[in-house]
C-alpha cells in the first residue's frame, strides 16, 4: 500500500519536519508540497540539508488538485487558514491531518475569543477529532478529519492525565510552567526570534494569557469531567528544539512519589512513546530531541504536599509534526511508531 | 580612605567577578587573592581576561597574615570552609563577607540537616547578619560578619517581600519555580557543567530538594511573620549568567495587577538596584547581564485568582559578587552603588 | 568641560552601546537620540536594559538641529547614509564620527565598486580620516571626519601590521580566516540572523566578496608601502559578540614565534587596547567582551614556514563603538582609555 | 544474515552514536558494551536517551570473551589502548573497527612521535586499512582492520582529493582552517569543554601542532604522489556537533570556480554521502546534522588566484561512529547506506 500524501504550507519548520519524518516512512509517497513563499523552488534549495533527500519543487496550493492527487493531506499553516483547506477535503471524502489550532475546540466561542479571529467551519467542528493518541486513540481511528494538537498542551495533558484520571489532585491548585525552545515560534522573522536577542537570554512570555490555555483547559476537563482551570506560563528557552513542562498540583491524598510514578506507569504501560522515567531520573529535552517521545518524571514535596510532574518532548516532533505522523499511522491502520521509532540525536 | 579587601577563595567565578567589579571601586585596593588549585600563578593567568588588570599571584591561605593586611575580607569557598576563616576575622576585629552559605541560618541545625555538615562556629551565629540589602539594610550597617544571600534567594525574596509584607497572599501557596545559568554551578568539573551535556539542554534538578529552599522561607517566614513554606524547583538553563524566578501565589485580595504593580513600586522606591518594570514589560535574563539589578514584573492570572511575579538577576553579581561588593559599600559607609551602577551588556 | 553627544541611528546595536559606553564617560552629555524607527519612544524602552541609564526619547533625525546642539556626532546608520550627515558637518563646523563605511575609502571608485551605490559626498573625502588610532593616531588627532572602521579590519590590521610594516612577510601569501559573532549583522531582521538558522550552526558567507576586503587591502597596502591582495573568508559563529580572525603569512625570513612576539610587544608598547600575550597563550573571544581591547597571539608554524597570528576582538566594542569613543577621546584631546578601560564580562 | 557486533568503549561520545545508528541496521545485533567507567550499569541509564532502545549492561572488557560472540567489533577508545584489541581481533578472526588513531600510520615512527607513545602491535600495521570510503574503498572490502579515520582529516581530505589527483593546485600552498564543536573532544572532563568556557566562547587550539596534521598529509601524500606539508588549525566551536573546514590553495591552473565544480561532482559522482553544493550554496554544519554527508562547496578568488574549498561533516557521524558504520557495511559486504541514509535533523 503506498498513502500519497500532500502538505499544504510545507515551508515552515514543522513541514519540513514532515518531509524530514515521512522520508523513513515506507508506505508514504509525499506528492506535493504547498508554499506561499517559495514558489517554484525546489523544496532541497528551501531546506538544503533535504538535498539529496526531497525532488519535489514547492508550489502554488490548488486545493482541489491536491486534494485529487492525495490521500492524506497535512495542513500546516497559521490558524485560520485550515478552515477551506477542511472544506475541500470534506467534498474530496480525503482525510485531512490539521497542525493548527482551527479545529481543536468543540466550542467555537473559545476558539473566537482566543484567536480573535471568526471561525468560518462551525459545521465541521463536530467531525473534528483532538489527536493526542494517548488520551483519544479510539476517536482518531475514526476521524477523516484530525486537530493535531499544541505543542504546550500536549506536554502539559500527558503530564495531568494519569492524576485527573484517578482524582488524585486539588482541580483548583494546577499551575502549568513551560519552556519552549525558539523554532515554536517558526521560521517567520520576528524581532523575538532574532538571534541577538534570544542568545544567552530567558523570558516569560504571553503569560496568563497564552492561548494554548484553554486547549489544556478543555482536555483537561474532559479527562476528570468537571470545568478546570489552570494557570499556565510560557517561557522561551534558547535553544531551538524542546519543551519541558513543570506541572505543580496539590494532592488530595497523601500519595508518595513511587506509588505515583507505578500509577503512571500502569496509565501509560501500552504507549510507546511515552517513557516514565525512574526513581531519580528526571527528564531533559535533549533526551528526545528528534523523537516522538515524551518523558515523564515526577516528584513529591512532602513539606508542602505537592506532587511535581515534569515532561520533555520535542516541540517540532511529539508537539507537532511527529505527532501528525503518529496520527497518520492511526487513521491509516499503520503500526503506529512506523517512521517514528528510533532513539534521538544525542549529545 | 582606601579599603584594603583580601578575597579567599578568588580563582571560582565568584572569585574573579569580585576581581572584575572592585577594578572600578575608587576606594578599594586588592591586597591578596588565595587559591588552592592555582598556588603561585598569576591572577591574569589563572583568568586572561584580567591581563592588564590585575597584578596580583594567587597565593595559599594563610589566614592570620591575611586580616593582618586586610580591612575587609570577602570568602568565596565552597559552604562548610568559612568557618575558621570567620573564627580568625573575631580575632583580628576585620570585617567578612562571606558568600557561602555557612552564616544565612539563624539555626544551626536547619544549616545541619540541610548541608549535612556539622556547624564549627555556631558561637558567631548570633553576630551574623543576612546581607539582603533591599529587606536587612539596617542591621548590616552595623555588622562585622556579613552572610550573603544565595541566588536563587535573592531572586525569590525580593519576588515576594512587598506581597507577604502587606499580606496579600495565600502564605501556603507559594510555588518558586526558577532557572539559573551554569555559572551558579562554579569552575569545578562536573558531568553535569560539561558543555555538551548543558548545550542546547534543559532539566530541573533537585526538584523539592535544594538547599536554597529553607534559605528562602526564613527570610520569608521573618518578613511576613508566620512560619512559611514553599515549593522550589530549580531548573538549569543553558546560559552562562542569569537567573529568572517566576513565583506564583494566589492573592487573598482581589488585587489587580497595576495596583499590585504599584505597591512594588512604592516598596521599592529606594532601593536603585530593584527595577519594577512597567505595564506589559516582563524582565529577560539577558537585560540585567553583569549588572546587580534586580528586575520584577508582575501580572494577575484573573481566572485563576493567581498572582504571578517574575524576577530576574545575573546570579554572579546581585546573586553573589555585586551583592558582596553592595555589602561591603553598607558596613563601610560608602554610597551604595559604587562600582556598581550603569548598565549591562545588550545584546 | 562637558562634550555633547549625539548619535544619528541610535537604536541598532552600535548605537546602544555607544550608549552604555558613554554612561561612564565623565565629560559626556548625551544630547540627542535619532531613530527611524521608534520615533516618540524612550530609548529605555526600546532597550530594557537601559532602564535607569537613558532619559533620552528617540527622535527623527533633524540634521541641523542636531548639530546645533551638540559638539560631536556619532552615526550609526547603514553605508550610503552618512554622506549628507557629513555634509551638514561640515557646514556646522561640528565633528562627526562615522560608523559606517561612507568615508573609509581614499579612493571613490572602490567604495563605488564593493557597495554598489554612488558617492555623494567625494568633496570630504580628503578630508575624512581612517579612525584606527594604533596605527593611524596622529591624523586623527587633527580630524573633525574620522571614518571608524569595519569590524574585520580591525581584527585584520592590528594581526599584520608589524609584520608588514617590518617587511617579514610574502606580502602575496595572505589569508585572513574570520569568525564574527551575530551581532554584526544588526538588528535588522534577516533569516540570517533568524535563531534557529544560526544557534548550533556554522557557516562562511561572502567568500571572496565581502566588502571589508578592500579595506583591509587599502590601510595594508598604506603600512608596507605597495598594492596589497589579501583573501579575505568571513565566517558566523553562533554567539552574539567576538570576531577571532586567523591570519596566515608565509614568512620572508627565518624569524621564531618568540622573536615575532617581541616584535609585537614593542610595536603595540605603547597601546593600551592591545594586548599581547604571552607564549602559550592564544586569545578567545570571551577574554574581550564588553571591552576595547584587542587580544593578539601568534605562533610559526616551522614545518611550512607561515607565522599564523590570531587576534580577538568584541565587534561592538572594538569593533564598532568603543572605537568610535576611543576616537571621540582623541579628537577631544581626553585620555584615550576615558569610560573604556575595565575587564570584560568572564564567564 | 545477522552480524554480531560489540563495541568496546561504548559509553563515550562515539560509542553511544554506534548504538544509536546500530539501532536502525537491519541486519545488526549488539550483543556487548564495554565499559570501564560505568561496569554493570544498563547502557540507557549512562544515557537516557536510549531508554527503550538500548537492553543491555555495560561490562568490564574481557576481550577474548566478547570477540568469541562478536563477528565485528568497534573500538571507541583513546589512542594507545586499541593494540591488544587488534591483536585479539588477530587471534580470533574476527573483524575490528578503530575509531582511535593506532592504526591510521604507515610508518609507526610518525605516529609515535606525534602521539608520544609507544606502538605496541607494529606487526599488524601493514594489514591496517585507513577507512575512508571515498579515497580507498576497494582495500576496505578485504579489510580485517580498518582504522577509522580522524574527524577532521575526514573533512580536509575529501575537501583536496580531487584537487590533488587533478594536480590542480600549488601543493605547498595550502592552509586548512578547521572549526569543531565540543563533541568532539569527548566525554571526559576538562576545563577546555566546560560549559562556561565554552560558550559564547570561540578559540583556536593546538595551533600547527594537532595531531591530525599528518594523518591529513600522509593521506594527501598518497593521493598525489609527492610528500605534501600542510597548515593545518583547528578551532573549537561552541557547538556540539558539525566540523567546517575552510581550505585554501593555490590554483596552479586558471581554472574557474564552476568547471572546479563540475570537477568535483565528477570525482564523487558514486559518493552517496558526499553531497557537491550547487553554485552560491556554501556548507552549513547543521545542515549535515546526525548524518554520514560531508557537504562540500567551492569558490575562487579570482583576485588572488586562490580556490576555497569548505566542507561540512557531522564529526560525530562521518567524523567518527557513522564513517565506522560504513566501513562496517563495505567489509560486510552490505549495501552503504544502510542504517546512514537520510535527512539530519533541522533546525
Amino acid at each position: 500500500m503506498t498513502i500519497k500524501v500532500s502538505i499544504i504550507g510545507a515551508t515552515g519548520y514543522t513541514g519540513s519536519e514532515l518531509v524530514r519524518i515521512l522520508y523513513r516512512h515506507p508506505e508514504v509517497e509525499l506528492v506535493a508540497l504547498t508554499t506561499r513563499s517559495y514558489i517554484g523552488m525546489p523544496m532541497s534549495e528551501v531546506y538544503p540539508h533535504l538535498f539529496k533527500y526531497s525532488h519535489l519543487t514547492c508550489e502554488e496550493a490548488d486545493l482541489a488538485k491536491i486534494f485529487d492527487v492525495s490521500d492524506v493531506v497535512f495542513v500546516a499553516l497559521p490558524h485560520g487558514h485550515a478552515m477551506p483547506v477542511a472544506h475541500e477535503a470534506a467534498r474530496s471524502g480525503k482525510k485531512l491531518i490539521d497542525l493548527g489550532a482551527d479545529f481543536r475546540f468543540t466550542d467555537f466561542q473559545v476558539y473566537e475569543s482566543w484567536y480573535k479571529v471568526e471561525h468560518k467551519a462551525k459545521d465541521l467542528l463536530p467531525q473534528a477529532v483532538y489527536g493526542l493518541p494517548e488520551v483519544n486513540r479510539e476517536k482518531i481511528k475514526e476521524a477523516w478529519l484530525v486537530a493535531n494538537p499544541g505543542c504546550y498542551p500536549t506536554s502539559a495533558i500527558l503530564a495531568l492525565a494519569p492524576l485527573l484520571k484517578q482524582k488524585l489532585i486539588d482541580t483548583g491548585s494546577i499551575v502549568v510552567d513551560s519552556k519552549s525552545g525558539v523554532s515554536g515560534a517558526g521560521r517567520g522573522l520576528s524581532l523575538g526570534s532574532h538571534y541577538c536577542e534570544v542568545n544567552e537570554n530567558f523570558k516569560a512570555y504571553n503569560v496568563a494569557a497564552h492561548r494554548h490555555t484553554p486547549e489544556i483547559e478543555q482536555i483537561l476537563s474532559r479527562i476528570v469531567g468537571e470545568q478546570i482551570t489552570v494557570t499556565f506560563t510560557p517561557h522561551l528557552l534558547p535553544v531551538t528544539r524542546g519543551i519541558l513542562s513543570t506541572v505543580y498540583a496539590r494532592l488530595s491524598s497523601g500519595a508518595g512519589a513511587e506509588q505515583l510514578r507505578q500509577l503512571y506507569r500502569e496509565y501509560y504501560k501500552d504507549e510507546f512513546f511515552v517513557r516514565v522515567l525512574p526513581d531519580g531520573t528526571l527528564p531533559q529535552t535533549k533526551w528526545v530531541a528528534g523523537t516522538n517521545h515524551c518523558d515523564i518524571g515526577l516528584t513529591v514535596d512532602a513539606r508542602t504536599g505537592r506532587v511535581i510532574v515534569i515532561t520533555a518532548i520535542d516541540n517540532v516532533v511529539k508537539g507537532a509534526s511527529g505527532q501528525a505522523v503518529q496520527n497518520m499511522n492511526i487513521i491509516c491502520n499503520l503500526p503506529e511508531d512506523t517512521a517514528l521509532a528510533g532513539p534521538g540525536l544525542y549529545p
